[in-house]
C-alpha cells in the first residue's frame, strides 16, 4: 500500500484560499480519484503548529491519497491532471512537495 | 482529531537505519503511546521517490500519529519524551521536521 503525500510549504509570502482548498479543490479531487478501484483513503489536514508551542507549521495543508499502488494511483490521477492541477492556482501560489511513501505500519 | 507529523529529510549525508526505526524504535513508542485513550491511529512511512520518476522523496520517512487533540497527544507523549528521544540517535544523523495537523476531511 503506498501513500501520495502532497505537502504546502508555509514560506514567507505564501498564498492559500484554506476555504477553496476544503470546500472546492478537494472535493472535487476526491470525486474524481475515490471512484477508482485502487483507491483506498484519503485525508486532507491543515497545519496548526510546529512542534515548539507559538512556531508556525512547516507546511499549511496536506493532503495524503492512499492507494493499492502507484501504478493504481497514476492510472486514477492522470486522466484528471490536467483539471486538478490546473485548479492549483485558484487555491495558491506555492509549489507542492509531492512524495510517494509505502506505508509500512499501522495501527 | 489532530495528527502529529513527524518527517526525517532525506538530506546528503542522512543516516537512517530504515530496520532500527521499524523494528525497534516505532514498535516501542507505539507500545507507549497506543495505551492512551486519546489514541485514535497511527502510521509509519518510509520515502520511496517523489513526484517526478527517478527523483529521490523530501523526507526519507514518515510518521504520523492520530490524536484526539494536541493536550490527549502531550499527555501521552510527555512522560516518554526522555525515552523516545533519546533512541533518536540510535537510528538517524538527521532532526524530524514535527508539525501538528488538524484533520479536516477522511473518506
Amino acid at each position: 500500500m503506498i501513500k501520495i503525500v502532497i505537502m504546502y510549504p508555509n514560506k514567507e509570502g505564501t498564498r492559500f484560499d484554506m476555504s477553496y482548498y476544503i470546500e472546492k479543490h478537494m472535493p472535487r479531487s476526491i470525486e474524481l480519484l475515490s471512484a477508482h478501484p485502487g483507491f483506498r483513503a484519503v485525508t486532507v489536514e491543515g497545519g496548526v503548529g510546529g512542534a515548539v508551542p507559538g512556531t508556525p507549521p512547516e507546511y499549511v495543508a496536506m493532503c495524503q491519497y492512499t492507494f493499492s499502488s502507484t501504478e493504481e494511483f497514476l492510472d486514477a490521477f492522470l486522466p484528471h491532471a490536467e483539471e486538478l492541477q490546473g485548479d492549483i492556482p485558484n487555491y495558491t501560489n506555492v509549489q507542492p512537495v509531492i512524495q510517494i511513501n509505502e506505508v509500512l505500519i499501522t495501527k
